[in-house]
């Protein structure tokens, strides 16, 4: 999916919400099988009911990978479903190897799975991230600014120039070559940085983790963060999809999803 | 397996050699099938035939990732298969993310794989490093300074207090509590620098990639690299598993492994 009809959606749902599926078997409603089988009928609920409020979705491949092939099975199976419905999706997968390695992990996610957009570690630079910038209408998410305690033990220690290494990353990769689209992980956390973060790249899309369970602000991110035409996708993942863990689960997922979406109408 | 048994092996076998499964199905020999079981059968062999030869595995899970579910269960396959024989065997998978998902990679790669190592992008800090670092005899491996061409724009890069990124990875790693090991990626191109990685962790297991087709060379590498307990894994991928593409192939991966052995058996 390109990234303008993302921005269509946005501006039609009036959302900017990314639910976020981490499914957690410890935390799946008890009447629910505690394997994939458990973990897909999970999500699909989910998606059913809080698809009218979100303009995309993020699945955490940890938690699929845990569950061995069948775990891999389910994610390849909610993307597809996904993709039916012509809803934007993330592989929040935090990838990147050297050049020919990166190339696999792009083919998987990208061509196999059909992602439209997914997460990368920029540690080791631009040949490692390129292999996921030759797709149109894909788009490479980067790491800068996290949403976890260790943001401070690398991404916010200065260079030599006074800026931050986060910086560094965001300024450095607006220069690779690309045929898709780049855009970048600021968690919700850092608020008072998403101001920084929006001069340094006005245009590009930011992906916020962090609101709900990580204690995020919606009000001063989507303040500071979003741009004339959105460029903005606030993830919430347990404050959703663990809302309720009995059979009305998906209803109060979606009761939850439906707030956080009034909220952002109000932003827009 | 405790990193005492890999001392052990490594005196014993009188060999530092990691042996690279990067299984491409475009350069599988002709006559095996282009999917899950072609590439099992084409690692088994590579086992079979360097195994004397070899102290350690290293399976790069994109190529496992790429064939789906079928990829999952040859991964996990070989990763038993290589318990069984009592062999070392790396998880390179470059994972971390915030805590509770670090959980789960942890979980998928040492508890359902059983792998004793994974790779680690260091660029989220310690509390997404810490869950691998809970196991004892299971080690984390952090990038540090990797061997392809974009390691100049992250990793090399200078702080305020003169330091390069990459020694502030090492050095702030070092201090994280730990009840496993901790190792390091350090790229066979920057042979020059491991000489100043060992200032820094004289004692830590350096895992050394790009000896072979990335054009590393093993005397440097062993010369700066080793230390008194051995600890070095130098990695060789497509030059040993791509050796031969024939019935043959694995008959040639042995002898490439044999070489690299045969020289290493001096360094010791």
């Amino acid at each position: 999916m390109k990234v303008t009809d993302l921005e269509t959606v946005i501006l039609q749902k009036k959302s900017y919400l990314c639910v976020g599926l981490d499914p957690d078997l410890n935390k799946l409603p008890t009447y629910l099988p505690k394997n994939a089988e458990g973990v897909l009928e999970f999500c699909l609920t989910i998606i059913e009911q809080t698809a009218p409020f979100a303009a995309a979705y993020k699945l955490n491949s940890a938690f699929f990978e845990i569950l061995g092939a069948s775990g891999w099975s389910a994610m390849q199976s909610i993307f597809e479903i996904l993709k039916k419905r012509g809803i934007y999706t993330i592989a929040d997968a935090k990838r990147a190897d050297i050049g020919n390695t990166s190339e696999n992990y792009a083919k998987a996610f990208f061509e196999n799975m059909d992602a439209d957009a997914i997460t990368l570690s920029p540690y080791m630079g631009q040949d490692s991230i390129s292999p996921f910038l030759q797709y149109p209408d894909k788009a490479a998410i980067l790491l800068a600014l996290t949403s976890n305690s260790g943001h401070i033990d690398f991404e916010m220690q200065k260079l030599e120039n006074g800026k931050r290494i986060y910086e560094l990353v965001i300024e450095t990769s607006l220069n690779w070559p690309k045929v898709g689209e780049l855009m970048f992980v600021i968690g919700a956390t850092r608020s008072e940085e998403i101001k920084n973060v929006r001069r340094i790249c006005p245009d590009n899309f930011l992906l916020v983790p962090g609101v709900g369970a990580q204690g995020g602000s919606l009000q001063k991110i989507s303040k500071y963060g979003l741009n004339q035409k959105g460029g903005l996708l606030v993830n919430a993942s347990r404050s959703i999809i663990y809302a309720g863990n009995g059979k009305d689960f998906g209803k109060q997922a979606g009761e939850e999803a439906e707030k956080l979406q009034k909220e952002m109408s109000q932003y827009l």
